[in-house]
Order: structure tokens, then C-alpha cells, then sequence
């Protein structure tokens, strides 16, 4: 039976679960891909913490360079994240002519081209599953399972620290800084969170699968982008009586002429499906011309769930080289040279939320509905309850659809006005989520 | 550019559509490809229904040996469904050398053993994505994305049909007989219905996953079956008032010595994720040791949906040709030779919802939880509603969990009571769905 040797660098929480999984599985693991795969050198800066795993102590090493320049490893698993050192180990890996699998979404995300061509000058092929939605396979979903498909959209979760602390916030009724607090301390939320809150490791996420799904090279600076932080327990609320939930969502609409790519807090209507995805769970919404609806769900992080994507690119591609497979697995969309035109967030035209934060006076309800219609707003609905003399109330609208631009010209007008208090909060509606 | 030459047998609502698709989209599967396919001859006994596309009059033929006859195809196309003649069309097509991609999976379900042996004695591959779930890429998933798990269980909503008889049923309250004349009506249930709602179909999918799933070879006997013809708008009323749904569920659970295998109306929380797919929609839901639970969601019949899932392994059949790959996919456990144990029915355990007919006198209680006591069988909780002196009334109970056979030696025992008037309703529970 062929043996393939494995090289790992980044001995963390994934690298410690791909271990496992390899120890655990080892015997179905080796019936379904009719060979072995050997675990051959570990590098990571820190040899000593505990990691709930045996691992015979020669393999490990705190140079990565024994890795890198171990002539017998086939494959390289690199598992530390970030951009470098990760990027110079996986160029000279690729050189070396290894194979390679990354969880890297940010690397994926910003350096994807160079990376990508390496692996086609090298004749090395790369796995890149467990770098979007942790365990679910929609890597291989979209470039396979889909194929056939043009993509006409895709909405997804695909980050659990903020989708765990909006549900939180969502059912508790709770502030963000409160429960992002509580999430630092239960670990599901990093001491500095954000990348996570902010939006950008969804950015991230986001860029790799339009690059797949629209077969366009995305430049990072062209996907809007706005976190959670901004998000209060009164927009929750007034969200529910709407018939809307609040969820940070990466939105890819590929049926105009321009790809419409953004990351920000979304309204989904309270029955969709993706409204229903709770907790740290991920999960991809995507309509194909052919397929239809489709939607993919797990967990989008962890240890385990992302080791189980980071093996499955394994098996793939140690089966090709048991079988003596070459040439698999090219990745156009993510050489592509050109990059595809994506539409400006001014250019975007959606329904709103809007709460303006007003004082209480006769006749401020026509001024700011005025001011909308001047730019070409037309308002769907309004809330005002309460009545506070000389203290500023939230008035809440929805609007039908409209552009961008307009509603930052009417905002930005709006916002001078000597009746309103504080700034309008923004929120944009996805309606018809198909 | 290279170009392989495609034979299809069977022009109907899933063949009209995969040629619909490789027409509309062949640009862009041809540059995902990076060759070209070729649709070269189109067998069906009815050529002359206007199937809404245009195909070269001269491609078409009435004989389907003269697409399996023909040198040039390489890949044939086996959309007729049904046992025979796909069953020898197939073993014909992969005996002169052709790949065969087919959506027919009451042939794998009865004769995967034979069909995949063929494979793998001629050196064939054979593409059966549509075989389960429509578009929803769930092979592709099961065998390549998940590759790295034990898995735990799965359940499946897998009939289009049966949800959206039930969705009606659970929406509007109405009855199983009417909703399914206007599902005929509307075309989404057969004029014999058979196959779908008495979970025959259902079971034939779960056949084909729990092969891939858990590695062994099934025999359709081995899987216990019940339909939805026998639920009624009460029980689902009174599934709602314990917080549940009614869904019919293709089961597998492979966490102990012997796989579970079973398809049957069953409750599921009301909140659970499978508990909100509706209509038409099919869903599988799959926990595995690693990656925990995921769901792969989407349209699980149609033409478009279906031939998504074709054109898709027509894809991954081609692009090997066109990059002279050979070996790759094995179907190991649909060959394998020895059957998995699978568990009767008897030796299954779950809670259970009961609904006895029982004539409203003092003790009737009484009596009927001192058989279910008698045999081991724990209640709880029950709903009794209405008084009718001389009327039997329903009384509702859920149990604890239960051995099937103790459930129905305490059901015949409890059927004979005089004070019961009517068969004893039984549906089988999954509270805990990971």
C-alpha cells in the first residue's frame, strides 16, 4: 500500500485537529483513499503545550524550514494563518514541488493570484476547503457540484463570532459590547475581534468564493464593507416587528452586468432560511441559473470541523498521487488576469432601514419624507411610537428599493436638519433572497 | 480544443433539460471545462413533442442502440429511470467502453452492486449526483467533502412529493386525499403516487447514502418503510401542540454496532433546521464525527435542479477525458460484497407519539398506561381534550424512548381493549437530531 508523507507547519487548535482526525480515522481513512498518509514533520514555535494528542516527539520541529526542505514530504498542510510568514512558506513549498493545503483565507484573499500562479508554474495543485465555512464543503460544491451553473447570487454566513453574537444579542435583548464581552471570556470571540466584527475575515471569505462563483479576480478594496459593531438592540427590535432578523452577511449578486459584491448587516426576512442559522453556525445561500435555491450549513470554525476540510482537500489529493493522477485542478477564475467589474456601493440599490433620531415636533415625519422624495425615496412603512416632549424619539422606516447614492445624499441632508439628534442608522434589506 | 461526443437516452423532463443547459450556459461550462461537449445523438420514443429546444433533427433516433452502438460517444446519458431497459442499456453502453452518468436511482438502490461491478470490470466510471437530491451536490459531499468522518447519522427529506403534501397538510389543515389530487392537479405528485408517498423512492435514495455513508452494501429489505398516506390532520395538529412537525425521513444512524436504516412520517422540533424545508424542497442533514452537523439544502426534483446535478458529472466524466486522466473514482462500498448489519425495526429505539381511540370513561387512563408500563414502555406527557359521554375520544401521548418491539406487543395488547375503538396511531420521534 502507497505511503504519502505529510508535512504540517502550525501545531494550533486546527493543525492539533487534523492530527486527530488522521489518528482517529486512520484505518476508514485508508479504505476509502486505498492508501496510507503519514503525519512526517510538525513545525511549530511552541513544542511544549498540551495538545491532547500524542505525536512521536522526532517528527516535531520549531523550524519550518525542516519541513519546507524535506525532500520526502508531498504534501504541505500550512496551518498558522496570516500573511507572512504563511505566503513564503507556501511559495517555497510550491517550488519544492509540494502540493498544498491552507485554511489562509486572508493570504487566499490578498495574494490568490500569486499564489494560484506559483501553483500552475510549479505543477503543484493547492486545497483551499477550509478556508470558507469551516467544515461545509462549498469549495468544492461551487467549482464541482454547481458547474453547471451560472450564479445568479449568493448570500452567506461565514462568520461565527459575529453570527453567534447577533443571535445572542438578537434573543437576549443585549448591547454588543455586553455580549461580545461574554464572547471574549466563552472563546468564541478573539481578544482583539476585529477582523471578525468588522466584516473584513467575511470580506475575505467573500472574495474567495466570487472569484469562484463569478469567475472574476477580486481586489479586496472593491468589496463594501461595514461590520456589526454599529448594531443596537433597538435596530434588533424594530427589525422583528418588521418581520426581519439581523445577520451579518457576504452578498454576491452576479445577474447584472457588474458583480454587486458587499459585506455588511443585512435585513433577511424572518421565515428565510438563513435567518434560521443560529449561533456560531455558518452557512451558504446560493442560486444557480439551473439548481435554483441551494443552500450549505455547518460550522464555519473550530478545530474539528475545519480539520475535516483541511483532510478532505488531503485525501484529494493524495489520491491522485497514489493513482499516479497528474494535472487535475487548475484554477482560472483565481489567475485570472483581468479583474472582473464590480459595482460601486453608491451603484448598489436596495430596500433600507432607516432610523432617524428625532425631536418630537409637529411636522418633522413630512420634512424628512420630503427630503427622501426629493431623492427619489419613496418610504414602504414608518414607526414612530412614543411621544416625548422636548426629547429626541426614533422614527423607522422602510423604503421601497433605492440607489446608493441617492440615500447617502438624502442621509447627509437629513442629517444636518436641526430637529434630528443624532446620526440616521442605515440598514440594508435583502427582501427576495433567492 | 478538444471535444467529447455525448449520447442521451431518454429526451424527457430531465434530458430536455440537460440539453437546455448545455446549450444555454456552453460557453461557460466549456471554459470551466476547457474542452467542449458534444451532444451527438438523442434517443427517445417520442420525437416529436415540442420540448421547448431546439436540437439537430438528424442527432435524434427512435432506436437506442444507436446511440449505445456508436463508437464515437463517450459518455452516455441513461435518463429513462425505471429497472429495465436502463439496467441493460447501462451494462451495454459500459461493456463497449462509454462513461455513464444516470439520475436512476430505483436501478442503483436494486441493482448498484451489478451496475458498479460493470464499472470497474470495463473500466468505466459511473456519475449518479442526480440520483439523490436533485441539484444538491450531496454525493459529491458525502464521498469527497466529508471524506474525513465517521459518519454519525443522516436524515433526509428526499421526496419532493411527500413535503409538499405535508407542508400543505401542516399549513392548511386539510387531509392527506385532498391535498394530493391537487398536487396531481398541479403536477407535483404522479397520477400513481405510490412510489413517492408511500416512501418506496425515498427509501431507494437512502440506499445510495447510507452506502456511501457508512460503507456497506444495502439491501432494500433491510430498510423499514412507511408513507404518509396514513397521517392525518390531527396528528399533525396535535404534533404542533407538543412542538413538533411531521416530516417523512430517510434515517441512517451508524453510532452503534449495526446501522439504522429506516424511512416513516416522523416528528421533528418544530425549531430543528429540517423542520422549516418546505414543499418541494429536499434537504440531508448529516452529522459526522468531525465536522459536527452540516445540511445541504435545495430542489430536489425538476428538470433544471436535476439536470444541474447531470451536466455536473458530465463535467468531472469530461474533463478527465480531456486531461487523460484514468483511475479516478472507485465506488468501493457500492461493490462491496459482504452486507452491513442493519438493525430491525423491532430493535429500534425512540420516543414515540401515540394517539389511542378510546371511549371517555373513568380508568381508560389508567388501563392503557398499565400496559405501556407493563411493557417497559415510559409516558411523557399526554393531552386529553373534549368529553363525549358514548364517543371515543382521542388521547395523545408521547413516551419516553422505547424498544420497537415493546412498543408493539403493547399496541396489539392495548388494540384489543374494548374500551379502544379504532387502530392506535403511532409515529416515531427524533428529538435529538445531530
Amino acid at each position: 500500500m502507497k505511503e504519502i508523507k505529510l508535512g504540517l507547519i502550525g501545531f494550533g487548535t486546527v493543525g492539533a485537529a487534523v492530527v486527530k482526525i488522521l489518528q482517529t480515522n486512520a484505518s476508514l481513512i485508508e479504505q476509502r483513499l486505498g492508501g496510507k498518509m503519514r503525519l512526517h514533520k510538525v513545525a511549530d514555535v511552541d513544542l511544549e503545550r498540551d495538545r491532547g494528542i500524542e505525536v512521536p516527539h522526532e517528527i516535531l520541529t520549531a523550524d519550518a524550514n525542516d519541513v519546507l526542505d524535506d525532500p520526502e514530504i508531498a504534501v504541505l498542510m500550512e496551518l498558522i494563518g496570516g500573511i507572512e510568514p504563511a505566503r513564503a512558506f507556501i511559495l517555497k513549498a510550491m517550488k519544492a514541488g509540494k502540493h498544498v493545503v491552507t485554511a489562509n483565507k486572508a493570504l487566499l484573499a490578498q495574494h490568490g493570484a500569486e499564489i494560484f500562479a506559483a501553483a500552475q508554474e510549479y505543477g503543484v495543485r493547492i486545497g483551499f476547503e477550509a478556508s470558507v465555512g469551516g467544515g461545509i464543503p462549498i469549495i468544492r460544491s461551487l467549482r464541482e457540484g454547481l458547474v453547471a451553473n451560472r450564479i445568479i447570487s449568493l448570500f452567506g454566513i461565514l462568520n461565527g463570532t459575529s453570527n453567534y453574537i447577533l443571535t445572542r444579542m438578537t434573543q437576549e435583548k443585549k448591547g454588543f459590547r455586553e455580549v461580545l464581552k461574554d464572547a471574549q471570556r466563552l472563546g468564541y470571540a478573539e481578544a482583539d475581534p476585529t477582523l471578525d466584527v468588522e466584516g473584513i475575515d467575511t470580506a475575505h471569505k467573500l472574495a474567495i468564493l466570487a472569484a469562484l462563483a463569478f469567475g472574476i479576480r477580486v481586489d479586496l478594496n472593491d468589496i463594501f464593507v461595514e461590520g456589526i459593531s454599529a448594531v443596537t438592540p433597538l435596530d434588533i427590535q424594530y427589525s422583528s416587528e418588521f418581520g426581519y432578523r439581523i445577520k451579518l452577511l457576504a452578498i454576491g449578486k452576479g445577474d447584472g452586468e457588474k458583480v454587486e459584491l458587499r459585506v455588511h448587516p443585512t435585513m433577511l426576512p424572518v421565515h428565510h432560511l438563513l435567518s434560521t442559522v443560529e449561533g456560531v453556525y455558518n452557512a451558504i445561500y446560493i442560486a444557480g441559473d439551473a439548481v435554483g435555491p441551494t443552500m450549505f450549513y455547518g460550522q464555519g470554525a473550530g478545530g474539528l470541523p475545519t480539520g475535516s476540510a483541511v483532510v478532505s482537500d488531503l485525501v484529494d489529493l493524495c489520491g491522485d498521487i497514489i493513482k499516479g493522477i497528474k494535472g487535475r485542478g487548475s484554477h482560472l477564475p483565481l489567475v485570472a488576469s483581468s479583474q472582473g467589474a464590480v459595482k460601486a456601493i453608491d451603484e448598489v440599490v436596495t430596500p433600507y432601514y432607516l432610523r432617524f433620531t428625532a425631536l418630537d415636533r409637529p411636522g418633522v415625519l413630512s420634512t424628512i419624507s420630503g427630503v427622501l422624495g426629493k431623492h427619489e425615496i419613496s418610504i414602504a412603512s414608518v414607526i414612530q411610537k412614543g411621544r416625548m416632549v422636548k426629547e429626541a424619539v426614533p422614527i423607522v422606516m422602510m423604503t421601497h428599493e433605492a440607489k446608493g447614492s441617492d440615500i447617502q445624499r438624502a442621509l447627509s441632508e437629513i442629517n444636518k436638519l436641526d430637529i434630528i439628534r443624532a446620526k440616521t442608522t442605515l440598514i440594508r434589506v435583502e427582501g427576495n433572497v433567492t
